[in-house]
């Protein structure tokens, strides 16, 4: 047995409360080094009543581990706990204090969940693991009322800038509501709506009042309930980590110095604010002058933020926030903000946009979901880019479920690409088949999908502003195959709970291949997905319940075999059967 | 390079703010494993310009792995990070998305420290350092005013049993504040105060006031005042995981059963309030009845709960709380508990009462330490027990060390023993030598040591009840030159900023050998401590500063030859040197 591959930490994603009943417990072992391993557990005041072993599964492996996990329901939701490894005749215990060849017979250096308590219990809002999100730029999504239009705007279609307009707002987007709901879509997220000056709306201006370019609060409140009839959500981006350089406090700071009374609101390093060497003397996002970063621990700040954050959900009935630059502000304001916002509505979304490790924001007390960046990376890798072979997405796959507590797996927030990238065309290298292969392994995955607006009629482009582009309403100019395509695997995912449930197997990823297959279940109903990444094709072979099975996008059939399907898969193809017995 | 030791993970005790400007990295390894190891950092916003490389060292090491550190001080206090690793001519790299053999030029794939906030910055107050703490149970500990004994009273010194009294009071602890101060100490944690049924009072009857068995609130704030004219702290028992059984609230529940107003302030499985089969039909500690576990999400117990909070902190002028069985109540409740003491009083103390791990508590939204029973299990596994060689117990050491940021280490509270223990002279097996040298490390090792009340005078006992014997006054049964040891012990820690600094560092530790020593270093100022554990005498030859040293207890010099000291020990012996130059 490896010893220093063996961890085990108690919270975070290695045990924690899965729901007010039940306990997951995970630990880590090398890849392919243990026979067994089980789990010793028992109630730490009854041990020799209550002590008893549970088998462990391996629950997601990657390059170099095997993530094991077992759950538990203590009747006094404590547990005290230690692991048990066997491999060949070998048999060894870890304990908080360390491996024991020997099991002790009290509890004493045992690992520990204190007590389960119900509002430390990490649970996102349920309706989250069965959205299907559409991002929308609402400068550039539909202009339904020009008479709100900027002073200069570019003709509808032409090439985005940093800094050029194109009259997009809300009118536009309602409509266009019959278009989302035909396309299947359950939930909008908004880049920014508030007053600013730029066209992305990050360098807000009034966080009460919706930009006049795009519409009027009122309007965004007729949006939010027109939405909410078609049953369709709407998350709203929350710029608090900074402001714009035409926020009120930020030009009374600008003009009385550090006389003003909002001089607290800001990080001054040095006054009056100003540039030096390109580097303001104030903390900003990046080094951008125009983006003034808030002191969110000043009590008048917090004050005004979350009034804000209460104000769009209880006044005008958003669904939840997507959170801008979420990791630079501080832990303490978050939690605040979870507070404020969950007793208007329970079950509003937080979704903070961060792209590296989050398991600090995940634990119940700050968001629901991040932007899953790291799903991004390993799904462009192997269906876009082809630099993963199967066995490498699989570990990249197995890395990710093993980070995060079960809920957080169940509510990630997939996107493929964004506002902030270029589009999953683009990336793919403009070939269509990758772009569709990436897409339906986000949308047969756990978590929440989200299709960045026009990647469903083949819109391309590069990095920011090229990203940005006009909306394509124009039908000949739609890739209408595409959109086909779109519309038929969100129905897939909306109708088949297998495809939205945590029960997800690789059956097949190997090094050098490709071509990978997987199993979704659910209850009886099962999926088995395959697709190939490669440039030639395969046949391939992989463990199958008998009897019938059916592409739900051709209508072909196949046979089960001596309990194995095989799947012919030229390069770029995919199939998605579905189990008929 | 063993690369499933290989372990980082941003935040907790691996990324982790030290102070408003500073980040300390870690990284682990195996053991011996890596000829060096390096950070890369630098900020994301201006990487190419702020990019550069960072030499880590080793800051501790336990039996498997090698724990390697550094800190940085970005300007804009954000940082990206990777590590490299050098093992011969092999090299390789740890980001967040895995290893790599080059390192790219970018930093997308680093690991991220968004942004130091203030507020999210753990830092104990600065008092908890230098503190010398002294364990009361007050009614075993001196009756001052019999006037306030219980009806029926035992002898002074007679054999306590789990419920007899004998008179203990606060006037008793008035009237040996001058023993205390000539002792040395400087801080008093008091277990429970506050009017109970029982003789440890863990069962509330009333949070408001002073148990009139011990006295009053005006004797308490009498008490606290003459302590701090003294320089003496006074921390308080929070029992807030549950009250007892004649807390007014709980008296109600039991007798209008789930009508009762108070109904939830506790966490009720079946009305009406009963035992049944020796399990109460509601949560309690452990089984026991008559101590039933306070619902802390309840907005009502929260505020009468934090009301407690503040009052003895505000009104009383107490310097913090000892929180018992603190990590069976809900973080969300402690996050708020301590937003109300530090609003109050900055400077006070949260203890928690946790024996697991508690990283989760000491990332500075809850707990400032817990009572750190790893490090008593550890110096008594080596001093007491005789049960950890020396290398054994630098592995215990280094493990704790790597567990936790530093500020935690900085501020552990380092206990020997406590109402809950065998005393330590009992667990020592009534050897006056292993005690002294149990002792001595405590008292030269980073943290806050704490005596239980008679310790110093060699008081011995069992378990529970049996370690909460009266105190011994009389002179004449006191271990005259175990007190002048301790008293000696406790003035060379106050006076020596070497024997309290995170400057530590094992010189000798080896398999089968019991004998150890280390070198505390803080500016100038040098001390070699060396003890023998064994039952046999040990020369030891360690790496010394030239010049002279002087033992800092008999006044014996040594002087260091070729930058070595031979240092030789009788069993159960020890020195405290001092550089003299």
């Amino acid at each position: 047995m490896l010893l220093e591959a063996i961890y085990h930490r108690p919270k975070q994603n290695w045990a924690y409360a899965y729901d007010r009943s039940t306990i997951h417990l995970r630990v880590r072992t090398k890849r392919g080094d243990m026979d067994s391993v089980q789990a010793i557990v028992g109630d730490k005041y009854a041990w020799d009543r209550t002590k008893h072993k549970v088998k462990m599964r391996i629950f997601a492996s990657d390059a170099l581990f095997d993530y094991w996990e077992t759950e538990a329901e203590p009747p006094f939701r404590r547990l005290r706990y230690a692991f048990g490894f066997k491999q060949g005749k070998s048999k060894l215990y870890l304990t908080e204090s360390g491996f024991v060849e020997q099991l002790p017979d009290d509890c004493l250096t045992f690992f520990d969940y204190p007590f389960i308590n119900p509002v430390d219990v990490f649970q996102p809002p349920a309706w989250v693991k069965d959205a299907v999100f559409y991002q929308i730029f609402p400068e550039r999504f539909a202009n339904g009322d020009p008479s709100l239009d900027p002073e200069r705007i570019e003709p509808w279609g032409a090439k985005p800038t940093p800094s050029n307009f194109f009259g997009g707002d809300l009118k536009g987007v309602i409509d266009h509501l019959d278009y989302l709901q035909e396309l299947g879509i359950n939930a909008i997220y908004f880049t920014p709506v508030f007053e600013a000056t730029t066209n992305h709306k990050y360098d807000t201006r009034d966080y009460m009042k919706v930009d006049p370019q795009f519409g009027s609060n009122e309007l965004l409140k007729s949006l939010v309930d027109l939405c909410h009839k078609r049953g369709i959500k709407v998350l709203l981006d929350a710029v608090f980590n900074h402001a714009g350089a035409t926020f009120g406090p930020f030009l009374d700071a600008q003009e009385k110095g550090a006389d003003s009374s909002y001089a607290g609101w800001f990080h001054v390093r040095d006054w009056p604010l100003r540039v030096e060497d390109g580097i303001p003397t104030y903390d900003t996002f990046a080094f951008e002058p125009i983006m003034p970063k808030l002191n969110t621990e000043n009590p008048d700040v917090k004050k005004y933020l979350l009034n804000v954050a209460r104000y769009w959900v209880e006044e005008i009935g958003i669904d939840g926030w997507r959170l801008d630059v979420a990791n630079e502000v501080d832990h303490a304001f978050w939690r605040e903000f979870r507070n404020t916002v969950k007793d208007v509505n329970p079950d509003a979304y937080i979704l903070g946009e961060i792209w590296h490790d989050s398991m600090t924001w995940l634990q119940g007390d700050q968001f629901d979901a991040v932007m899953n960046y790291p799903f991004t990376n390993a799904v462009l890798d192997y269906a876009a880019y082809g630099k993963l072979d199967g066995r490498g997405f699989a570990n990249a796959i197995g890395t990710q479920l093993a980070n995060y507590p079960q809920q957080v797996s169940e509510a990630a927030f997939n996107l493929l690409d964004s506002h902030d990238t270029p589009r999953l065309l683009t990336l793919a290298g403009d070939d269509e088949r990758r772009m569709k292969l990436a897409a339906l392994f986000q949308f047969t995955y756990p978590g929440t999908p989200c299709i960045y607006y026009g990647d469903e009629v083949g819109m391309s482009g590069g990095g920011d502003p090229d990203c940005r582009q006009c909306m394509v309403w124009d039908e000949s100019r739609q890739n209408g195959g595409l959109l086909h395509f779109y519309r038929k695997l969100i129905a897939l995912r909306k109708e088949h709970a297998a495809l939205r449930s945590m029960d997800f197997a690789f059956l097949h990823a190997e090094a050098k291949d490709a071509a990978i297959a997987y199993e979704r279940r659910s209850g009886d109903e099962r999926f088995i997905i395959a697709m190939n990444a490669g440039d030639t094709s395969r046949k391939l072979t992989v463990h199958a319940a008998g009897g019938m099975w059916q592409d739900a996008f051709t209508g072909e059939t196949a046979k089960a075999k001596d309990k194995s399907l095989t799947i012919k898969l030229e390069a770029g193809q995919f199939v998605v059967y579905k189990h008929l017995g």
